[in-house]
């Protein structure tokens, strides 16, 4: 049989019955839209998006290929692979076919009858062999980076975006009610949290939680347990965990959980390219009373932040307020990890990736606004003994807060 | 407890008693010298290696931040975080803090007396941002991209680093043991291949098969069955699968495997950052003869590539063998994918990362050498039906070759 016939023919129905969903066309205009009048303020005239997460956003497709977006006339999708299946997955109208880099202005200048004078790139990400690449074929062309306009663009999510949010946080909540049963004791960390990631994957969790960072590397989970919390690795997180090699040294471990210790499972899950993030604790017997009094001080961090969280407030001030809490509890050298190493942010957005606007964080004072999505995660760590924290994601209402991980906040004792 | 103390202290004798292995300053050493005279062919005065698995084979360490390596001199590890934990994972001596990427040229001066005239740099994955802002830090300097000199570098591997891919064949085989007693009638795609993750986990598998691009993105492991494997996806891949959703368009999906349907499983593995990557067929009940034939023909063609695998052998035209051989054997439209849309390639380089040298494939006409590792993987692929393949990893020996992934290439039928 022709590959392309059948795609043609089956695929839609066949990815639908599974439970597909497609972005429709409307939710994509409304995101163009948006888009443009960004563009428009920053002098970009054309933009062509190459990074897939901006790709997905703007096209609905994942497939290997470009999005080239102007100021004036319809998009186009250049598809390297695989054209057919783009097809089907983006609404987007005019989709051909690039079989090499080289063709793209001439597929441009085809499409619209000219070249921008200006180009937006995601030059964040974009490598600088394939920037070199865009200069010679685009000789005269101005290239402006345009990462922090799609960063702006994406930083308010529709009711699309945050059904599909909603839909991760379920997931988690099937993961953390198996959970239970599936901790025993004599287990080690990483035979525990690959459990857990079967179930989240049984449920449709895609298993990637996206960093727009070149070596930002993590499972989408940590489970860590006594010692392996208290300590720090590469990320700019408060705890790290001692991982399963130099080559890896970030996560779970082959630490056997032992009874008493807080075991620390932090699971993200991921639905259409949409994450929920969150994160609850675990023992086996009764976790020692040190780690008990830590977690309820991160609960009531965890709820002055909510108690915050509505249009309006201003991100560094929420993070501040964490601060000057969090020493009046005691914690003001284990608050978002040790002396020297503590992180300085209590939240972070996201949607598509784990590190997108807002950030509620020193230095980030703008204010939150309706159809924002973070995570507000407090967490304390103590070196040598142990680690604890609650994280929930959140999207801000009219009023103030939906929680978009419902699992219930006590300790998960076995 | 004092974070850095309890690490200077204590991780490297938690970390071993866990399996942990460092790389030894002796293999470091060889590395470098090798690069070195590399860098020398090249006039890179001095190199500034970012990118993770770059990093890990020169130091040792994953933690995040920045090894100098100049024609004379020691090398320089400057680290953002964590510091004295990259101490316990490096032999290499001279490590320092750094603050900021705007002190790396000061770092440079304080500890060689002066900056690089020239500075090698991985272009192919180093974002157009952060060269800009080296541009900035190291005026007057010439750039130039290190990455051809670096992949070249990695291309053969030594005794240390055969030894940890062995130890990941090793863990494939026990994921592939444990996969006959794991699928079952009624079960999903990924219900099947998140169980057998949680296997390859629980034996220390990474859970990343790394690969140098910047959008590609896959589980370590596909389970295609049925018409799933005729789908054709993103990647440069015989076959992509159906996956998850339009954003993670690749892989197992949520469709129930049938009886007598071919199932495919390419699983990889990875150990200290080093993989390996196998595929066997799966079935429910006798597999259908039309893909027990095909399969019997990968076989032929998997072996036919074994019998030339020695130093000398020119990777293009054994690549082009199993073109005839394919055709011969009258799977001329459906080796290595359907028509329109075959890849070019029967082996991949592997090791740190999937895509490295050597391609056996068209246009990379070059000889195999001793200590050089591939994946050799024919595929057959029907549209509309199902796909079939084998795959082992093997290493390029004085005289031959060895399989690191000694699993039986027998159809698993449950």
């Amino acid at each position: 049989m022709n590959h392309d016939d059948w795609v043609r023919r089956e695929l839609r129905g066949l990815s639908q019955s599974l439970g597909f969903q497609y972005t429709p066309i409307k939710e994509i205009e409304k995101r163009h839209a948006r888009l443009r009048g960004n563009m428009e303020k920053e002098e970009i005239e054309g933009l062509l998006v190459v990074q897939k997460m901006n790709l997905y956003y703007l096209s609905g497709t994942t497939q290997v290929g470009l999005l080239f977006i102007s100021l004036e006339g319809k998009p186009l999708l250049m598809v390297k692979r695989e054209l057919e299946r783009s097809k089907v997955e983006s609404p987007i109208k005019e989709i051909v076919l690039l079989k090499s880099i080289r063709e793209i202005p001439t597929l441009i200048q085809t499409h619209y009858g000219k070249l921008p004078n200006s180009l937006g790139l995601e030059l964040d990400v974009l490598p600088v062999r394939d920037y070199f690449k865009y200069q010679e074929l685009f000789a005269g062309t101005k290239f402006i980076d345009a990462s922090p306009v799609l960063r702006e663009g994406r930083k308010i999510k529709s009711p699309f975006e945050i059904d599909l949010m909603r839909k991760a946080g379920e997931i988690g909540e099937k993961v953390y009610k198996e959970a239970k049963k599936i901790l025993k004791k004599g287990m080690t960390e990483i035979e525990f949290g690959g459990l857990l990631e079967a179930v989240a994957k049984k449920y449709g969790h895609e298993g990637l939680l996206r960093v727009r960072s070149l070596n930002y590397e993590a499972y989408t989970w940590h489970v860590l347990s006594g010692i392996a919390g208290g300590i720090v690795s590469q990320s700019d997180s408060p705890m790290g965990g001692l991982g399963l090699s130099p080559a890896f040294p970030v996560g779970a471990s082959l630490k056997i959980m032992k009874a008493h210790e807080p075991i620390l499972v932090d699971f993200g899950t991921c639905f259409h390219g949409y994450q929920a993030d969150e994160t609850r604790m675990f023992s086996i017997g009764k976790m020692k009373q040190k780690f008990v009094d830590a977690y309820n001080a991160c609960k009531e961090i965890h709820d002055a932040v909510l108690e915050k969280t509505r249009p309006g407030m201003d991100c560094e001030a929420i993070f501040l307020k964490t601060l000057r809490l969090a020493e009046k509890l005691g914690y003001k050298n284990s608050y978002l990890g040790p002396p020297g190493l503590q992180t300085r942010f209590i939240g972070h957005g996201i949607g598509l990736e784990l590190n997108e606007l807002p950030f509620i964080a020193q230095g980030q004072s703008y204010p939150l606004e309706q159809g924002m999505t973070f995570a507000v995660e407090p967490k304390i760590v103590f070196p040598g003994e142990g680690s604890v924290g609650l994280e929930n994601t959140v999207v801000v209402t009219e009023t103030g807060y939906e929680i978009l991980t419902p699992v219930s906040q006590n300790i998960f004792q076995v």
